[in-house]
This record gives structure tokens, C-alpha cells and sequence, in this order.
């Protein structure tokens, strides 16, 4: 393999170039690319070059370098992100039609949510979530419903870190958001009140694998009114959850089923 | 750049494994990649083993390995697939309630029609576009579009190519297909009857950017089942690719205006 002067492979290099397109929507030049990737311009220039002709990277019209169709049709099509996406979007079209906000599904990628799909209405409130981006597992219905489940050393890694505190509404007591996760798990769903966004809730249920492994969250997203109007859309979002794991060959229960008689959760008191 | 014995770069072998996901959507073994890329299965192990390292590929509990969910984000995240996606998706959703099949967005990747994203009712007919996936442009609504507004330098290299007979529908012959590309800039879209499946219908208008040019083509398969009833969604199809447009900041004008007076296409007859 070959090393720069620093040891570091050809491919390190290469994905500190692809991932210097991670925080921005749109082109960069190769000076930028060299400086968020931080590597020499010349090599930056190099290798950038050479992904253009291999149709990883696309120059635009003025010089300016983006992510090519290529690699995103590489990168989309057997990605296990696609296969989730091709099953979830027809339950998630029919939630989004009760709905009428925004309607998402995302995995756990390290301890971050990485949001995977979305539908959104043309006069929708606001939503932080975007495809392909990420947010903290703690602030987020998404979150929350994937650290429920994830394996308990990711959630004392979780609850042992910094839990930033993004609204006054945030989680960010270990204790409580312990308490919070178990009760996630109990009830099949949770309601993430203004816990990101001052103006928005979101409420989230698992997805689960044909080994009913919770392998994603779907998610719908609509504005804060009152504390009372999220909670209808609860069995339409368990639903629809439901009906994602069902067509990922999940065995579905009884036992799985929502409880919303007598302990209605509190997550944002 | 490090090359092996074969003169190929790093890159250029990396590319490869990349691509031998292509035409599979799930896992592979390094062995099956070694064979797909046309790599010894040593230089296919030690680029996958670093692939993995890397986060670009992921190694399942099995061994086999797949796209992992990092490459996938950083393809999208600033990918022009997920700008048009995110402008369009609204604009499509509207226009799937109205037609309640399949909705979808596509570019032209070479002389292929690469889609971008799609909508489907879960009862809906049968659709041969997948999200990344491409199909040939000649025989595709999405693709007449495209290739309708598409440089002479390519029109010709398609009508000049191999155009195959997909179905008994399909547009085979230059001359003929030149005139219905001429209809299409006329009419401002296309109905492509039974051109690649002999169940469906597609119908595609052209979305434009800033600039006006024809960077994508909207387009709904609906099953075939008369002459007379893929018609009908022709006003909602063009009004959500204008919608489209114009959130792209095209100058839409009343010239762009579709005339389905006097003159019904035919492109199937």
C-alpha cells in the first residue's frame, strides 16, 4: 500500500477528501478540499484529479468539485441503506399522508443518529433532520427509540458522555434519561418534546429485523401547539413501524403492542 | 500514486471493488468481489480489509461484506442526487397522492437514465426503475425526456448506437425515435406506453434548473390498462415538474406551457 510521508495510506486519504464534502450541501474547490482534509495541495490536487476520471468526484463548469453520481449510485445501491429505504417508503408515504409534516427513518451510526430516508409536506413546520445527516441519539425521538435498544455498553458510553443540552428541554440528567429509555422500551414509542428544536416534536417507534432486532426508527416530526396534539399521531407512527418490520420479515406480537392506557409518558416534564 | 504489476492505481482497483457491489443489492464475499473486479483475491482481501478499516465497507456478522452506511453518507450528503431529491420530494409527494402508482426522479448518467428517488404506493403496479438503478434511455419515459434535451453529440450517439427491443413497444428505429423526441420538446412531456414492460405506462416532463437546462426528468408509471387513461395525469405530472423547476429557481414561462390541444402524441402507436 502505498504511504505518504506521514504513513498514511492511499485510501485514509482519499476518504479525509470524501469526507471533507460531509458538512457542506454542495461543491468545493481543491484548496478548500486540501484544507478540511488536511492534506498538501498537491496532493489533494492529485488525487482529486485522479477521482474525477474514475467518476467518484464531478468538476463543475467553474472548477469547483463535487461528489459524483457515480459513486453515489455505487455507495446507494447495495447499500443495507437502500434496502431499508426501498422497504420503509411505502409505510412511510401512508403515515405521511395522515400526517401531513415530516416523516423519517434513521439507523444508529456510531452515537449518532444517521437519518436515512425522509418525506416531507410542501407546508411542513421546521424539522433539523435532514437525509444523510446526523444528530445526536439523546435530543432526538429517533435517538432515543435506537439507544432504547442498542446494547448496553453503547448507553453507558451514551449516558457517560457529554449530553449537550440543545433546548431546556433536552435530557441531559443520566438519570433521567435512563429512566427515559426504559420507559421507551415499555411502551413501544417515544414522545421527544422540544428537545432539539424549541418548535417542534418528534415521536418515534422501533423497526425491527426478521431476528426482531431494532434496527432502525421511524419518526414523524411536527410543531409544537400543545402537549396534548402529538399523541394521535402515536398509532399511526406504531402502525406504520410495525407494518416496516412485518415486511422486513419481523415477528410481530401482541406483546409488542403499544401501551397507552394509564402511564402516558413524560418525557419533556 | 502506487501501482500494481497491471500499471492499475489504488484508486482504480478500489473503484472497481466499489463497482462489483453494483449489480447486487446485499453482501458479498471477498472472493466474489475478487472475482466480479477482476482482482487476485489477495489484493481484493487487503483493499477490502482496509475498505472496512476505513468505514467505506462494512463486514456482517457472516464475513460477507457490504456498502457501509459511512460511504453511503458521505455520497449523499453532498451529492447533486441529494439536492434535486431533497427540492423534488415534496413536489413528488404531491404528485404520488394525486396518482397514488409510482413517482420518481431521474438524471442521465451516460446514456442511461439514473433514477434518484421514488415513491410507491404499496399497492401499486409494477415499476422496473429502482433508486439507483439505471435503465436505457430509448425506452423510458424519464429517458426520453433526457435525451430529447440532451446535446446532438449524444442524441446521435444513442440513435447511432444499439437500441434494443425491449418489448414490441419499444422505439427501435432512428427515424422514428427522432420524431418523437422532437414531440417531446414540443409537447413539453411523453407518454412512453409498454416501451420496456409490457404491464406499464410511463409518463415524464422535463425539470429544469436555474439556468433552464433539463437536469432531471419527473416521471409516474402507472399499469397499463387502456390508451385513454394515462392521459389524465398529464396536467398534475407537468405541473409538479414545474414545481420542481421553479423551487430550482427556473425562469418558468407560459411558453413551457404543454399543448395537448390538436395534437396527442402517440408514441406507442
Amino acid at each position: 500500500m502505498a504511504r505518504s510521508t506521514s504513513g498514511e495510506s492511499v485510501l485514509t486519504r482519499t476518504m479525509r477528501i470524501l469526507r471533507a464534502f460531509g458538512t457542506v450541501s454542495g461543491s468545493l474547490t481543491v484548496s478548500e478540499i486540501s484544507r478540511r482534509a488536511d492534506l498538501p495541495v498537491a496532493t489533494a490536487h492529485r488525487l482529486v484529479g485522479e477521482l474525477v476520471e474514475l467518476g467518484a468526484l464531478e468538476r463543475e463548469p467553474d472548477k469547483r468539485v463535487r461528489i459524483g453520481y457515480q459513486l453515489w449510485e455505487v455507495a446507494s445501491r447495495s447499500s443495507p441503506a437502500r434496502d431499508l429505504s426501498r422497504t420503509a417508503l411505502p409505510y412511510m408515504e401512508d403515515l405521511q399522508v395522515a400526517v401531513r409534516e415530516h416523516t423519517q427513518i434513521g439507523v444508529l451510526e456510531g452515537t449518532d443518529v444517521l437519518y436515512l430516508e425522509r418525506l416531507s409536506a410542501r407546508d411542513a413546520g421546521r424539522n433539523v433532520a435532514e437525509i444523510a445527516g446526523r444528530l445526536p441519539v439523546h435530543a432526538t425521538s429517533t435517538g432515543l427509540v435506537l439507544l432504547a435498544h442498542s446494547p448496553p455498553e453503547l448507553q453507558e458510553r451514551v449516558l457517560g458522555g457529554e449530553l449537550r443540552e440543545h433546548t431546556r428541554h433536552t435530557v441531559t440528567d443520566p438519570v433521567r434519561l435512563r429512566r427515559l429509555l426504559a420507559a421507551v422500551r415499555r411502551d413501544g414509542y417515544v414522545i421527544a418534546s422540544r428537545m432539539i428544536d424549541p418548535a417542534a416534536v418528534g415521536l418515534a417507534a422501533p423497526v425491527r429485523d426478521r431476528e426482531n432486532r431494532v434496527v432502525a426508527a421511524l419518526s414523524v416530526v411536527v410543531p409544537f401547539l400543545s402537549d396534548a396534539g402529538p399523541q394521535a399521531h402515536v398509532p399511526v407512527l406504531v402502525a406504520a413501524a410495525r407494518g416496516i418490520s412485518r415486511a422486513m420479515g419481523a415477528r410481530i406480537s401482541g406483546e409488542d403492542m403499544i401501551h397507552t392506557r394509564g402511564h402516558a409518558p413524560r418525557p419533556s416534564a
